[in-house]
């Protein structure tokens, strides 16, 4: 069959991109790679997402957003999406299935960048993590570490704080660039603190994770910090490897106009994967519902006279 | 004093920028003409808010927002803006007081052109609406009018077809403004049938719209037609008539760049207001964070060296 909106990606962007389209009688196919949700799903409290005074659980979020979804008969299919091909009747490639098209919107977001470390991908899992919400209580009364300066690593260390018996912010700035009530909230924690000028350079341990070795990069002082867990929040990666021949900025992030429409006509995409100033729930959630419209109209301006 | 940021409005947007602006511990006040909420506070189920399975009431989410902005600290007054005075520190002028602020964030919306008719105030709401996107799917397998000529009646009309067992389009002209393309489709819809030379005259029902009265303008005929609604769309009215320095289009919609930025420094504007493609809450949510965002950027860079 032809589905007349393939989504690939099943975040906040792809969500609500799919409770658009299957609201506007689309037949509609979100392809997600593991779970609905998105970086979404592993967010312990989203507190500005409007609508939930006193905030909503990002787990819960996504559980609700896919269920609205499918109310109004979008279908998801679970697979990783390898390839597409473009064309008139466009093409979306996973392990075991070709799907067809009308158009695609791209809402793959991003993936936590790594830290390029040494032992990095040995410890991953067993130590270290890019997950607070996921991963904190492993560490209840022992020693963490975050790396990171931003929103994110605030926020996590904040959560880590609550079951961790120290928390270690490394931050390779001179300052944090996490938001104030952020900052507020971290400086009353009195068992997080904060190394500035500090990276991280090495990671051991024999099963698990035993040891950062960390520097200053100001002074070259190098020192070994004992704990369990290292917490990554420095940046993140646009998830679009999958991708040849759609325009692409120097960070990897696909370059759209502000109707979503990427450089391939039939093709939009929305959210964190987009080029964007910020990237939040209700901003990727405003990109959904506007790359939704967007395939309405390619649809309506170059299928609905023969259909 | 002096606010950080001053926010004209109170709908989605104006909510949704004042929950940034103040988690980010700007001073922030929004001022609004009447209640909060906005088009969105008039609209009875919200069915593609994203987080809502089920649907929410437009102005339950209006009181959702309204807290979770005051929850972080903003402040509401309740005003009509007549004038705003541009300079490093701004000026916002209302009939009592005159406010200071550093940024200025315009939320204002639109104001739906209305039919001027008898009964009509008591019938918004209850069978006339502005938004087949909105409530379309309440007329499923019912009659509905659109009034209007243009490509948003045209294209809504198609869009109510799906759902109406029948669509009739009433234009005071002989032949439809509409573009050509959408007026294809239209035509090729089976379900919907135009009345030209003819305008609404008064509506009428008991808890719900039942019947509008139509008269041709040029034979004088009167007619009633039973239907349980009336769409219109004889267009919008952006509320931009008290601002003088900002550059608007040609319809008087504020122009921005993609983050909100307006023509003067420090002067941002999101949702409604502007121009752009899709006009829905989830939309102006969007916009408002990324205002708030450009707002507290404008902060760091022109105010932060002094305080």
């Amino acid at each position: 069959m032809t589905y007349d909106v393939i989504i690939i990606g099943g975040g906040p962007a792809g969500l609500t991109a799919a409770i658009y389209c299957a609201r506007a009688r689309l037949n509609t196919l979100i392809i997600e790679k593991s779970g609905c949700g998105g970086q979404m799903a592993i967010t312990d409290i989203l507190e500005n997402y409007p609508g939930f005074t006193g905030g909503i659980n990002g787990f819960d979020l996504a559980v609700k957003l896919e269920e609205q979804a499918k109310n109004f008969g979008a279908a998801i299919a679970y697979a990783e999406v390898f390839e597409i091909r473009d064309g008139k009747i466009k093409q979306t490639v996973t392990a075991d299935n070709t799907y067809e098209s009308k158009t695609i919107i791209i809402a793959s977001g991003t993936t936590n960048k790594k830290l390029g470390i040494k032992q990095e991908e040995k410890f991953i899992g067993r130590g270290i993590s890019f997950c607070a919400t996921c991963d904190a209580p492993f560490h209840k009364g022992k020693d963490v570490v975050v790396v990171g300066g931003g929103d994110s690593a605030v926020q996590e260390a904040v959560y880590l704080a609550k079951f961790a018996s120290s928390v270690t912010i490394i931050h390779r700035r001179d300052k944090l660039r996490a938001a104030k009530s952020l900052q507020e909230k971290l400086f009353s924690c009195s068992n997080i603190s904060i190394l500035y000028d500090t990276i991280a350079q090495e990671v051991s341990g024999s099963e698990t994770l035993e040891s950062l070795k960390v520097s200053n990069i100001k002074t070259g002082a190098v020192k070994e910090l004992k704990v369990s867990g290292v917490f990554v929040f420095v940046g993140l990666l646009p998830n679009t490897l999958f991708l040849t021949n759609i325009a692409l900025n120097e960070s990897g992030y696909i370059i759209t106009d502000e109707n979503m429409k990427t450089s391939a006509a039939g093709i939009f995409a929305c959210g964190d994967v987009r080029k964007k100033l910020l990237r939040q729930v209700v901003t990727a959630a405003g990109d959904g519902a506007l790359a939704a419209i967007s395939a309405q109209h390619y649809i309506e301006e170059n299928f609905d006279a023969e259909s």
